[in-house]
């Protein structure tokens, strides 16, 4: 679509707008519109929350999490156990695993997975401070919670190899099975078989 | 979703983000994490292109289309038609009718229709400096080309009525019937029993 903008200031907001993931031009268009038609209020509070968490956001020293000092807030809750570390790949799943209320232990982020492909190496992620909170000898256990792909499980391997010297530390991963409310027949092979490979005692839940 | 955020920060800019037409909270939060992830420039020229927006377009005095000087590029083009002015409910109309390539007249923006729901009378509206413009005696036809619903037709009828103490000024409206390439079977009523009566003679397109 070579449309033509009747000012530039659109076409330069439609421009940036349409850079974001999921935002095509049209999509674009419609909220420079939109931005047009609120008063000069809202597109100040808008863009100063946008440029304030860009520019002001810390990363918890201990976990890699965003947060707004030092520390993250999960970090700093002495009522979490700071020997149980799950090693995720980004904000959102620490925001995933927090809504679920089953977690008590604390965080590392590492801000990515090895991807080859991406660029993303090893040196890119946190996993040398990973390393290092786990030399303190303070934590006991570290959880892989990353996505199942090759990339994963790539990552996945290498954090094993990387905390193999600290044999006192046990490494567990997530279950990995049929999701809950799925139909048997409808499940992949791989899953389905690896569910039948990790079966569990059968338990009634009487939550 | 009652989501804990990890950062008063990400929070903000979620809450802003999700202010945005068809933008809920879990789209905002990866359009917020995506803005984390790329450079301070990359948020800094994004905002800014929003606020100049919103802080600096003007509106041709003429026609009332978003531009950047006191007129904009379609009335102070001399090669258009000043005589024939379309009425369009607002800027997306003016692009897509701009788009056709077919319309070699000047635009009269209304800034919206009369909506009596949303609050929103023909005071609201560009209607009074359409008169004006007409009063002045150099237009020849009015095309209205507004929304095909209630609001649209109850617009059409006001400025129709409105304008008609200029009893040599043509107004017209833009031609309703099957979308070309859609089938008549699946037409719907009104509109194939008006493509009937409002047919037009046979040609043959040899364009």
């Amino acid at each position: 679509m070579n449309q033509r903008y009747p000012s530039v200031l659109l076409e330069n907001a439609v421009n940036e707008l349409a850079t974001l993931p999921g935002v095509g031009r049209r999509t674009a268009l419609r909220l420079a519109l939109y931005m047009l038609r609120r008063d000069e209020g809202y597109a100040e509070r808008f863009t100063s929350a946008l440029l304030a968490l860009r520019k002001e956001v810390k990363y918890c020293r201990v976990c890699h999490n965003i947060c707004d000092n030092e520390m993250c807030g999960i970090c700093a809750d002495p009522r979490r156990d700071q020997s149980i570390v799950c090693v995720i790949e980004n904000i959102k799943e620490v925001m995933a695993i927090e809504n679920t209320g089953q977690f008590h232990g604390v965080y590392h982020v590492l801000g990515g997975i090895i991807s080859p492909i991406d660029g993303i190496g090893p040196n890119d992620l946190e996993i040398d401070s990973l390393v290092e909170r786990v030399a303190k000898g303070e934590v006991k256990e570290v959880i892989l919670a990353l996505s199942t792909t090759m990339e994963g499980d790539t990552t996945n391997f290498f954090i094993y190899r990387k905390l193999s010297p600290y044999q006192e530390v046990a490494i567990s991963q997530i279950a990995r099975g049929i999701s809950i409310g799925d139909e048997i027949e409808y499940a992949d092979e791989v899953t389905l078989g690896r569910s039948i490979i990790n079966r569990t005692r059968f338990t009634i839940n009487e939550e």
